[in-house]
């Protein structure tokens, strides 16, 4: 297809699917006569993952790429490639660099004692260590196993969460779902704890 | 005690203390004499809910007075007070004008038949509509129950988090406890299922 169809079929305009091809988002058309280039369905799903990533993760483009990098590129495993996804999502990216912080070691206990496979560079160690932090600046009385319940209910959410996910979809695909899933049903999350928590103070 | 020792035991500077009283959020202390006022606990109790709100909650100045004007108003009742908190804290808040959402039924009827006693005019109940809405328009087939074990979770983490109120604090103290338990264990829920996410695409 032309880029004009590309364009209609994905619902991306043509001046921002130049602009991804400028950037090496999306890979080159085949050229079929002179100033013509043909686009086919690989083209459209990879604007979805793009647009995926843009409007539902909320990714720039640098992160975007990094994604897509991971992707393409055979040597990462899958799990490989869905962290990346991850770490892209995380709003505490941008923290790891900061001094150490004594709580890292209890949430690698706490990580430990569950038994998750989680990489050491995941920011959201450092996010829990901080949150752990916070409350113990705020006077209260806590330690990393506090977090228990909260680990135990994350563990079965994200069972459910997966359990759609088909190992035979492509790595894109796989990644797209995976940013949904994480981004919308924490949203969604968030928005029933909240009310959770109204319900449970009209208790007491 | 003298501003400038409320502004010590406190951590906030004599200029926001002035500030706070400006805007009517910190009550007048007692003058004892030509030029001078005396401050007292409950300035220092104050402040520290002033605090918590704008620094855990990420609260402005005039969801801050909406907050502290619920807690000093006795028709109010303790759950009215922390459900004024709650909404403060939504960042679904500002979307209530927003057009109907046919979305909306579904998550009512779904919190009926959680037995959740919620008011009508939590952001929350939109949010959780826009969550359904959004995973749609991905064309995802989903519908309210999707949200079912997410539910059960939240229902299960409030539970725990409120324990540890105790109802014979006073109002202002409860409602910096729920704003610390809202916000800080928001931040340590979302960091674990991130994490729990990384562990289950491993597994898979």
């Amino acid at each position: 297809m032309r880029i004009s169809e590309l364009s209609r079929v994905s619902g991306v305009s043509v001046a921002t699917i130049k602009y991804y091809r400028r950037e090496g988002l999306l890979p080159p058309g085949v050229a079929t006569a002179k100033n013509q280039v043909s686009y086919d369905a690989s083209h459209v799903a990879r604007l979805r993952v793009i647009r995926t990533l843009r409007d539902v993760g909320g990714l720039g483009i640098h992160a975007i790429r990094a994604v897509l990098d991971a992707i393409d590129d055979p040597r990462r495993s899958l799990h490989e490639v869905l962290g990346v996804a991850h770490h892209a999502l995380s709003p505490a990216a941008a923290a790891a660099s900061e001094p150490d912080l004594g709580e890292l070691d209890e949430v690698d206990a706490l990580l430990q004692e569950l038994g998750w496979r989680v990489s050491a560079h995941s920011p959201d160690r450092r996010a829990l260590a901080e949150t752990l932090a916070s409350l113990r600046r705020l006077g209260w009385d806590v330690d990393a196993t506090t977090f228990v319940p909260h680990a135990r209910a994350a563990d079965e959410l994200a069972a459910v969460e997966t359990t759609s996910l088909d190992p035979a979809d492509s790595r894109a695909s796989l990644v797209e779902q995976a940013v949904i899933g994480t981004v919308v049903y924490e949203t969604a999350l968030t928005a029933l704890r909240r009310l959770a928590h109204e319900h449970h103070s009209a208790l007491r």
